[in-house]
């Protein structure tokens, strides 16, 4: 047994760089009516400038919100850089590499938090809190089986067994680190569909683990871009 | 111990769907210089169609390759898909949830021709043979962590937990199903940067398991859009 | 004065190739929950395969509907193709070419049932009709202002000037020809921002003359995929 | 006749916004190798990382590439930007519209330095000097066909016909302007299919015009990202 494996039941996310204002997607959205002058004015009207953004979020406009740029440093289990990647449009991605390094032995464990029941039908699951004997159980068998995976990973490592082949073995609860890069309109699109709230126009049921690194990125996008943010909310959070 | 536990060594490929030939390159490519005209004269010079696809992929006009589609149900490892995921462009993806159903144990396990042993640096690896005894470490503790892993995940189920949480244990060994949608741009785009080539004018270094379903998918390429495959390979396997 | 000048007012779409059925929605979807065996029941359940489609329309899961492939061919004027092509995603394009190929003396010009008088605001403009005197005027300047530009373009032309030099006095109401290729994820997205409909969920204020092609392909749309297209339309419009 | 028309024969393009260093490759390409502590050593080996760039850049490890953002503003002919606005992927546009705004009397006319004549064949278009006379020819019909075509825009807002209308007459020479977000690859890939350039390891036969836009931007490009740049152009000018 490895004494130096830990486990966490906490979501990595640290804001590495970004380019991202609301002023940008008003001189965006304004080169429609004004052309070459639409920087000039951009502060003259901060009212009407708040209204452009609310009523461009509303109604579908959404180019004028790809002009910018966000790059993340994520810090999650491989379960949930599973359903991130399925994010196509709009995002870059770079990842940790098992193949070309060994892989750290930092495992997810569902902390009390984390609601573990699941009720409800395929697509539109809720969930709900266990017993106490339930969370032990999880807490128990996760971290046996990966104690008992990083123990098989290190035997074959020390064999002199490649890593890529080696980590055939790890669970998908193994943290990885990631730079993804996206903009406001491909983050909102991101966090439609991966967030749940009761104010949303279109519900969306994703797994808790993608929405605790979700509510962080967004966190962040209120804070470099408040108006933008705003209208997403007052949209029904639908990305334009 | 769950006594239903597999193992394999191959990958599954199946062709789907495909609406693909080669004539669709030549329709598509010949509307610069026919306009609505571009069909009809589409069987008339088989010589001059096969030049055509010739030269369009030696000189990277890629558009042409573009209006067809493939698609195939893939049966990989976790470990294959998340490489395979990260190709955004021009491929569309379902795959099998494991917030849905209960996963099937059936895990990875490489065969006797898997060269086990990496040499060199990262980027360029090769690999070789390792002794009977590498061979014989690896699979041992595959599958035993495999077994283990799957016990752990029965376990929770059995106590009422979601599966979402539960298959936290599983391994990148697993196996999953899904539908990949492509055209022969983005699947020679895959085809360039998965395989291993000594006529590549641009040398790749894929896994050796990707590398297994990308033969296969060649496999079907080759058969429904020959011409266009030969292009490819005279170009030195880069996608125009 | 060139005699061959042509001028159009409708817009033509054609149906190239389709492998498109409502079906491919539902073996695409059903792998999430049935894995390698989401083909096999496909016609054992038709009223729940509608039902499905109808769900995963309505609450915007939509993967599913990318494993299709529609080529259309468009003949359409320029300003249309200028619109046409904001659409990255889902879209694969290849136009005749006036750097290649000497472009045909075929205009648009409205029809009586063109609205030509705009009022309102910017991005919710509604049209009414105008006087027969404004719809006189359209035409005779849109006519003349052809002639005379192709005319310029044929002068240049017969002193040996290139194409693509002497088509910069062409008018963006030069009709040109396209194949385009989409998916019903990305024909419903084109549909739900190139319609005006009064049961859209979020109204959009096309231009007339993409509208017409919109239509169009909505039409063959509707006959390939019939419960597709009447979950698009039920949902209020909205690519899921 | 319009005594306000103006001709041009330059391109604009200029810098809005750039978050783009050769050092944000460097940490995206890192994170392989060193997970969350990518970041820490940037600046600790200058000639690795400079050796780095360019063996991702010629072994088309693109994704590194990514994560930067660079907004520019081009004022360029229609005929330019619908060459523009085909690179689909990686690029963001938001463009002055015909339909919300009245548009300048601004047009494109070669200036005495752009070859007219074509030779060669199609796809491989070599061009040479014309004699006085064609250029004479080629400024005077281009001038008159847009001054022509300008009134009887003028002619038709005037009687009060819609902007989106009246347009139609406009010639591909007319200026526009929008602004256009990309990344070093995606801007690397544009560079490579629209200059022409003797060590281009595919060579190129882009339109002048376009050209002209494209050595704006590389300049720009090359400003912010030296490395990056000069490991673009001694990998032969393709995209990684």
């Amino acid at each position: 047994m490895n004494d130096d494996v830990q486990f966490r039941s906490d979501m990595g996310v640290e804001l590495v760089r970004a380019a991202a204002q609301d002023s940008d997607v008003i001189w965006a959205a304004r080169v429609s009516t004004a052309g070459e002058k639409s920087i000039e004015a951009l502060n003259s009207d901060p009212q009407g400038s708040k209204s452009l953004i609310k009523w461009l979020c509303a109604n579908r406009h959404g180019s004028p919100f790809e002009h910018n740029s966000m790059t993340f440093m994520v810090t999650a289990p491989i379960f949930v850089f599973r359903e991130f990647h399925r994010h196509r449009i709009g995002f870059s991605y770079n990842e940790e590499s098992g193949r070309y390094r060994q892989l750290k032995p930092v495992f997810y464990v569902p902390g009390p938090e984390r609601r573990l029941i699941q009720v409800g039908k395929p697509g539109r699951y809720e969930f709900v809190e266990g017993t106490p004997e339930q969370f032990d159980i999880t807490v128990e068998a996760t971290k046996r089986a990966c104690r008992e995976a990083y123990a098989s990973y290190q035997e074959m490592l020390d064999a002199g067994i490649a890593r890529e082949v080696a980590r055939g073995v790890l669970p998908v609860a193994t943290y990885s680190t990631m730079y993804a890069t996206c903009n406001a309109r491909s983050l909102m699109s991101f966090l439609s569909l991966r967030t749940k709230d009761d104010n949303s126009r279109f519900p969306s049921y994703p797994q808790r683990e993608i929405e605790m690194v979700a509510e962080q990125l967004e966190a962040y996008f209120a804070d470099l871009m408040p108006i933008t943010h705003e209208a997403f909310v007052e949209a029904g959070r639908v990305s334009p």
